[in-house]
């Protein structure tokens, strides 16, 4: 019930209370937020060693000076200046060991009465215990005078700084031993509802694994908290107003991670109201509208909605800018980049939309493409390099605009990625970790968007591969024809990779026994596809039109995954009883696989990329022994011809 | 003996062997080096929540699919959809509880056999089991499938990847409770020298206080290593030797800290060509140039050279590649900035040379202003706001050219600074302090350049504030003649400060018994000057003129500081009997005092800034109570006039 305004309705069983949720800007709830919060560290003294990272609580002043003695900036001897006045180069002049020098290396301390040092290499030997100088000293010359680095009450660091080993350094230079800080913030998180169950529980449908307060945890140490994550709190008012009351005893910051289900955001705002104050409830942006920011017996409180792309966004919008003011540090900013937007990408008026995007550098073109925008997709923030924050006012943005994208990522990393844009077969993610692996600098990014997405990327300059496997209906060739078709303005050549074998992915035993494409209208066979323009899909329409089957007589014809392994997860699952695929995705999940057919899956690439070191490394991988055994091990394909070039067009 | 190429000298005692070092270009020296190092680590297996920050030694492949099940993405009822087809807004179809359809929560599994969700919004309500829809459902509809974020046997991060907070959340989404990472490199760091002492030993001359180990420990952290701190090692050939087999058995990276006597760098050297392979010994850089890069038994060794800021550029330079070479990760790059150079710089030819640079935001000028360029001034790095290169073949730059320099800090950090240039006085530091510890956000650096100094930083534009005590010896007034004189083309105002007294700084009980200026000609008295351009020296010269006293008489007339509190650190030494400068600064250091004169210190500032907002909350504060307290416990102000501002010119 993340995503609506709550309407009383009774259906039987599902009672809903009114809860009105607000639709305040994002930068209005921050300031409220921000400007409500007034937490005071304690301050403690830790030894200054172990204070990297720490914010000062005091001004630090150096106890003692830095050299603490005049000290030898040279190695040679230290002398009385006024002793060497007088000495040319026609007339030198002649001190004596222990009586007008003394010898001196570099940091030894100036000896009592000297006021200067005369460098080695000045220096005329007469005997053991005589030298001759050529040119006076200049008094307190070659002296490195005692606080140089710094005198003995001088500010080393003001309050509210955070210390950096540097600093440490210095504040050890000049005696201090200990340092007050401010006690590093902690934060208390408290994941609730009765479906969460922790990480490694024997999943049973309709549970929820509980990780967000994992990514909470994470991101409290890197913005200098310090998490406290309690156990899992179900459904229960009066559960959760304890674990509320323990963590605000406990802790400077807390925060709830609600589950989905209706209901449950009540308890939390009641329980707002009843022991503190309620500042915010409903933020509009996209994700993350479901927030609820407060004060708890004077703590911040922040309600984190329970999908992990919107508990993120929160996080990033209210936890960070809250633990830098607790930390009196100024919030870093992310560096920016322009690049092109590669599809349209429509947004609503309502709200400021936080999009992941993947970056690709292209050509000379940087492409943004929108990862999937879903709030329980965090798939696409292990993905992003970067986030497009479209604004409230703004409708969204057309192919081909420039926009300006918040990075995630060193964007030398973002240009060593190869954007792989199509076709989708699992060994695309093993090639993607052969050149991670062995190339660390290079990359490979992949969308799964279909053949037929892959040549219209290809057209648009948008990817440096597209995988694909397109059969020619006339000729019963593959992929050539397509390019040949629609990339005729282009210099495309095709990287040959593996035949793959097609067929249907089935339980265990085949229970509905499914043998070819008629099976698929029966009425006890529930089907799921591909969809359009996956080459997948294009095998399935062209046997049915073969044999004259009517789609819409196929259960389940509508109902489209985008990966060969969701298909088979379908399939795993029980909910459908088959789905066409290829036999590494039914192996992956232990089901059985009935083949179809044989088919071509290459990779398609504008033929000057053939010249990137990256493309060329991945070739190399591509022929190399370790790869095809990798290839062989996943089962059902044909490595022949892998890595052969063929120019197209 | 860390800046000479050593020579063969034998000066009774002073004997030291031929070490001719290199003078090797950095980037040749780091690619010998990077090149030559080939560290591999072992694999661990770590739980997945624990493993923020650790690099993937193998791809993680999800173990389950998330979400695992077919789930309601919208709270309402679940159907099958071909029971809803025929539904209009003129022929609702009615549909039975338990029959036709389930209730759902967002989240909850899809029952068996249906296959979409309505939402709740969508409904009439007939009784508590009947409702009626307007039109069908489509299949699949609100239906969050299995694996929409992640199939089973997908790639969630590869090999050699950094993990972050959000990859954990996505592994344990995935039931990835376990990951296999590389072991955290090792990096032993062994400080050398008989003279050196750890922090918090008593300090006798010649000791030198071991800090750089913690600053090296600092950035090893930082850069994804685990720093060994081992015992000081003294100047004997066996033990350092000992030493250095043992960090090689316990460590992956060895480093060992010289100290700056003659003839350690030989120990070192020649243990390396035993033990290893010396690769680099020279480098052309300032500082830094004294390092040593070779294998010690197959392992990456490092000499550090034992001044801490040539130090801190061979950790920067050498080590901090290194360890994202080993962690696999691209090395991040430093933002960088243009700005103006306040002062010539002069660089020699023969070396790449890394200033560290002060900057400020003055008007709509970035000034770069070099801090202290001696490699045993900590205090430079403490200061620095970022780094300067200027490359080998460069003999420097000129006042107002515009360069390039390597941010330290956020800029807005610096934006939010008050440069204030000029007269010296502890009231500045505690100042900045109150200034930083109220607002945050706001910062105060001052350069020590005297009271003239101040002056011609106004007149450039470089400053936002100039401390000053000019005594116009025509009139008896301060500063007012000067700035009408200096910067008649400029509004300037004049923020008046304090009085302060000025006299005498002596050891406890004033042995010598000096009172008064002709004192300090007397042969068994010895003295310290102020620079030249600042307001005490200017002081000491009207009255010595006054007195018709030649300098050259005085002993220690050339022996110039820069601050009132180094000038103290000299009497206390017991190096000299006295200087001039205030009275908080003899009781800093538990001095005694003979006062010579009152004088007014006060901040010059051009008008227009009067309207910065740090400026105003800085007036507010010199104006405040408190502050004032603390300026009357430093002793020897007089705080009546604090924050009077008059408009000068």
């Amino acid at each position: 019930m993340c995503y609506n305004i709550y309407r009383e309705i009774n259906l039987g069983g599902l009672l809903m209370n009114e809860v009105y949720l607000q639709n305040m800007d994002m930068e209005e709830a921050v300031e409220i937020f921000l400007g409500s919060c007034n937490v005071k560290m304690e301050v403690e003294r830790i030894k200054t060693k172990e204070a990297q990272g720490r914010i000062t609580a005091r001004p630090v002043y150096s106890i003692n000076s830095s050299p603490h003695f005049n000290a030898a900036a040279m190695d040679g001897i230290a002398v009385r200046s006024y002793e060497t006045f007088g000495a040319t180069r026609l007339n030198h002049k002649r001190l004596k060991k222990g009586i007008n020098y003394m010898v001196v290396d570099t940091g030894d301390p100036l000896p009592e009465g000297f006021d200067a040092v005369i460098m080695v290499e000045n220096l005329i030997r007469i005997s053991d215990d005589e030298v001759e100088i050529t040119e006076p000293a200049v008094p307190w010359q070659h002296v490195r005078p005692i606080g140089e680095d710094m005198a003995a009450n001088e500010l080393i660091i003001p309050t509210n700084h955070r210390i950096t080993p540097v600093d440490i350094g210095a504040m050890l230079a000049g005696g201090v031993l200990e340092v007050e800080v401010y006690r590093v913030p902690r934060v208390g998180i408290i994941p609730t509802g009765t479906e969460i169950v922790k990480p490694g529980s024997e999943l049973k449908p309709g549970d929820i694994v509980e990780f967000n307060s994992s990514i909470i945890s994470g991101y409290v140490r890197e913005w200098g908290g310090e998490p406290a994550v309690y156990e899992i709190v179900p459904d229960d008012r009066e559960l959760l107003k304890k674990a509320l009351e323990r963590a605000c005893d406990e802790c400077d910051i807390v925060m709830t991670i609600a589950g989905s289900s209706a209901g449950r955001e009540d308890y939390t705002s009641s329980i707002i109201e009843e022991m503190g104050r309620m500042l915010v409830h409903g933020v509009a942006t996209k994700p993350a509208k479901p927030v609820i920011l407060g004060l708890i017996q004077n703590k911040p409180f922040i309600g984190v909605p329970g999908y992990p792309v919107s508990c993120y966004f929160t996080l990033d919008n209210y936890l960070k800018p809250l633990l830098y003011k607790v930390n009196r540090q100024i919030l870093p900013a992310r560096s920016q980049i322009d690049a092109i937007v590669s599809h349209k990408l429509v947004s609503s008026l309502k709200e400021k939309e936080f999009v992941r995007i993947k970056l690709g550098k292209v050509g000379d073109k940087l492409i943004a493409t929108s990862l999937n925008r879903g709030a329980g997709v965090i798939m696409s923030l292990v993905r992003a390099d970067g986030i497009l924050i479209i604004p409230k006012e703004s409708e969204g943005y057309e192919a081909g605009e420039q926009v300006r994208v918040e990075l995630l990522k060193d964007i030398r990393e973002i240009e060593g990625t190869l954007v792989v844009i199509g076709s989708h077969d699992l060994l695309i993610d093993v090639l993607s970790d052969f050149l991670h692996a062995r190339f660390p600098f290079y990359s490979l990014s992949s969308a799964n968007v279909g053949s037929m997405g892959g040549i219209m990327a290809l057209t648009r300059g948008e990817c440096h591969l597209a995988p694909m496997h397109l059969l020619d209906f006339d000729t019963g060739e593959y992929n050539v024809s397509y390019i040949k078709k629609y990339l005729k303005d282009k210099r495309i050549s095709l990287i040959k990779f593996v035949k793959r074998v097609q067929g249907f992915i089935v339980p265990k035993g085949n229970p509905k026994d499914i043998r070819n494409f008629t099976d698929l209208v029966r009425d006890d066979v529930t089907f799921v596809n591909r969809q359009r323009g996956a080459g997948t899909r294009l095998l399935l329409d062209y046997n049915l039109q073969k044999l004259g089957i009517n789609p819409a007589s196929i259960k389940g014809y509508e109902h489209e995954e985008y990966t060969h392994l969701q298909v088979a997860a379908q399939v795993a699952s029980g909910a459908v009883d088959t789905g066409l695929g290829v036999k590494s995705a039914a192996q992956a999940f232990n089901l059985d696989f009935i083949p179809v057919g044989e088919e071509e899956y290459d990779l398609a690439i504008p033929t000057e990329f053939l010249e990137m070191d990256n493309v060329k490394k991945l070739l190399d991988i591509m022929r190399s022994d370790e790869f095809k055994r990798e290839v062989d091990r996943l089962g059902g394909y044909d490595t022949s011809n892998i890595g052969t070039i063929l120019h197209i067009t």
